[in-house]
């Protein structure tokens, strides 16, 4: 009786496309699978009754065994949260990447909302990595991180 | 210029030592890092200047890739949002287990809240498996899954 692995991190997203323009067209990451659904075991886990569901999902390589889930409650839309990171439930995804800077200087050409600018790491575990919080099309925060021993 | 791989899932905690005896001792996680820290860089990423943040590093097994990240605010609490799957923003984490139905008597016996019973996925890629949503101390979902392939 053990936890074996992690399956995937889930958002729920206000409108499916415009989140894959930004995890697939914008990131790069892979559309590995998509569909829309509303069997009855759909309502039974969510807790919402005859729940009909977009979901996408999206690897940052293929063979990633961490699949990021977008969700979009088709049936039962409701108002978005806060999103502040300071806020108890509030969750964010943290993806390394090869040139923080370079990602930087792409994603804020294409309006992307960083909260700072990349940033040295200086203390604890990844110390010597640089990293920055962006947010996605819903308010998500992304953390990208560029380890220490890379560029 | 690439995504090279997922770092970590985060989950903004109101108790870390809560969240710890949830997580580490009730689910079995490997505590593999916890620090508190106060450096200028984490003010200056968060955008919370002068932040104290306590963090914790989980993972479901010690070689595991995947790591969840607790960060528990102690400079600048804030109130819970709501937690509710449907509102854009909301995050959750799935984790695959070897044995839900042992799973979910435990924890329900623990006092943990269940959306629904263990229920059979019917259609999609994860045909077969059983999947349910519970509550972190937070509020926070997880979801169990047996794939279909095991017991």
């Amino acid at each position: 009786m053990k936890l074996t692995s992690v399956a995937h991190t889930g958002f729920t997203v206000s409108n499916l496309e415009r989140s894959l323009a930004f995890y697939r067209d914008l990131l790069g990451m892979h559309l590995v699978h998509q569909q829309e659904i509303d069997a009855p075991y759909v309502g039974t886990i969510t807790g919402f009754p005859g729940a009909r569901l977009r979901i996408a999902h999206l690897k940052i390589t293929p063979e990633d065994p961490h699949t990021l889930e977008l969700l979009q409650y088709v049936s039962h839309p409701a108002e978005p949260t806060d999103r502040a990171t300071n806020r108890p439930g509030n969750g964010h995804l943290a993806i390394r990447v090869d040139d923080l800077q370079a990602w930087y200087e792409r994603l804020t050409a294409q309006g992307v909302e960083f909260r700072s600018e990349p940033t040295l790491v200086t203390t604890g575990m990844n110390v010597g990595a640089r990293a920055v919080y962006m947010r996605d099309p819903d308010g998500f925060t992304i953390e990208l991180i560029q380890p220490a021993a890379s560029k």
